[in-house]
């Protein structure tokens, strides 16, 4: 496990950035720790999904890459896999709801990826996946449960293991589950004890119940601005979760919207909802981790601008 | 002059951030150039403003600290003095007008400086600081026409070009004259053939109509979003700037809102309208630039969230 971790790493180098980790002199006076934000904002297409798509492709054989990539997304994960495919030269195919905004439509197919429409229930999404699976032999990639995601996705934890080896926490946003499975991996693999703790937002608090009744649980239309963070976990992912995490926190859509607005004002960065999840998880069980050194994964900066919450 | 910058940049280094530069392969492929930008949004209170803040204190005598300093600011200097005098445990004094946002007055309350309002006109003004400096023996501190502020921002564009010694230009927002002033110093000590170009709002071009008479002009209410460059040269920094200044670029508002919202949305940073207006300088006369490699000063990013122009 511990080389399939560095060989991912190693393999997707040279198509991502080693993003940088932020400090705030302020913030950690506010929290009374010392606090490490790893900036995926300022990760290729703005968010950490671009390093598990790389990896999911690089890890095809040449007859399926060159048949291209299908996934279903409305979100980050469509615009990673199109530009993780543009940059490895094959096609990538996109399902996306007709209801999709358009500036998410936009941005896919300004990384080169091909969309093709459903109406925006299960059935035409699968229908219309495998029509495209059958008509272009294109291979499915899940946006997060896929262990080679999962692999991409912790590369983010390990380099900022790698840079602040004594972190005790790493503080990580749950949506699919990719993300923080991924940073089990590498906390385990490349930290020193250092826990894992996720942040979900209580009204889509499917990882949190599902650890508690030790069985994926659904959420039944989930209503939070962490857009990214609605999906639910998966048979491949939810087993390293569950092993790896040491707890979930679940926060109120306001205390949400108060994280991203300190990280806005005080960090002059722009973050999307999800990545404010994490910092308002740690802000509300601060009084827990006082003195500590705590990692932040920051996982996108991708928001629309004319529809912010503040 | 060379040494003076030096001497300066070794005062203030212990009390400033040596602020990163950031690159985005995005904009670069849209300018067809290189971009380097200096990021004095994450300087410490979030200009680059902080910097002359220090030295101009620094540089006083021990008795004159003891007295501490004043200035009239409604904006960014304010703070950064009133920081800068609390890093270095002295007093500071603020004149600001009664009708100043109060969420700039809590900033300065904040960064501990004193405040005392005065009618929002020249007279008041004048008067209330005069009256701090009789009180208080408080030294007055000018926002951008002092020798030692000017060194102090001068700082920005030296530490760009000692981290990018290669750069043909760089781009500086033009507003009380300090930042571009020192910009002048920087380039022609530390810089090999850089030229300095300014960028102006079309509706506060001071700089570039003194330029032209060769005396220095006013604005006459000027009425811009970049509230940080509606101030007019001085007769100190007005000939560096005359000696050291390629030329002066004007745009216009809404080039200012669309450079702002790239800067937003592909660097995924928070900047001032201010900080936007050397990259609109540079974008209008793009083609004049292609291939070289060139520098813009990020001024700041203090803004009002609730009041973005998106």
């Amino acid at each position: 496990m511990n080389e399939d971790l560095a060989n991912c790493h190693r393999s997707i180098a040279p198509l991502i950035h080693r993003t940088p980790v932020l400090t705030s002199r302020l913030l950690n006076q506010m929290l009374g720790m010392e606090v490490y934000f790893k900036c995926e904002n300022f990760q290729r297409m703005g968010a950490f999904k671009m390093r598990g798509a790389v990896y999911a492709i690089q890890k095809l054989s040449t007859e399926e890459k060159n048949k291209g990539v299908v996934t279903h997304s409305s979100g980050n994960f469509a615009q990673a896999l199109s530009l993780a495919a543009k940059s490895l030269e094959i096609p990538a195919y996109v399902v996306m709801p007709t209801n999709a905004p358009e500036v998410k439509k936009e941005a896919v197919r300004s990384y080169g990826g091909t969309i093709t429409e459903c109406t925006p229930d299960l059935e035409s999404r699968q229908k219309t996946t495998a029509a495209i699976i059958a008509e272009k032999g294109a291979v499915f990639i899940h946006p997060s449960n896929d262990y080679h995601v999962i692999l991409g996705q912790g590369t983010a934890a390990k380099e900022l293991l790698e840079d602040h080896p004594d972190l005790s926490f790493i503080f990580v946003p749950v949506g699919g589950g990719g993300l923080i499975a991924g940073s089990c991996l590498a906390a385990k693999h490349f930290g020193n004890q250092c826990a894992v703790i996720g942040g979900e937002p209580e009204n889509a608090d499917d990882a949190y119940r599902s650890l508690k009744s030790g069985k994926i649980e659904s959420n039944i239309n989930p209503q939070t601005i962490a857009d990214g963070l609605r999906t639910e976990l998966g048979t491949i992912n939810f087993p390293i979760i569950k092993g790896g995490v040491k707890k979930i926190i679940r926060v109120s859509e306001s205390e949400i919207i108060t994280a991203m607005k300190l990280i806005w004002e005080r960090m002059k960065i722009v973050v999307e909802p999800s990545s404010a999840v994490a910092l308002a998880a740690l802000i509300r069980e601060k009084s827990q981790y006082r003195g500590a050194r705590a990692g932040i994964i920051l996982s996108g900066g991708n928001v629309d601008l004319k529809k912010l919450p503040f």
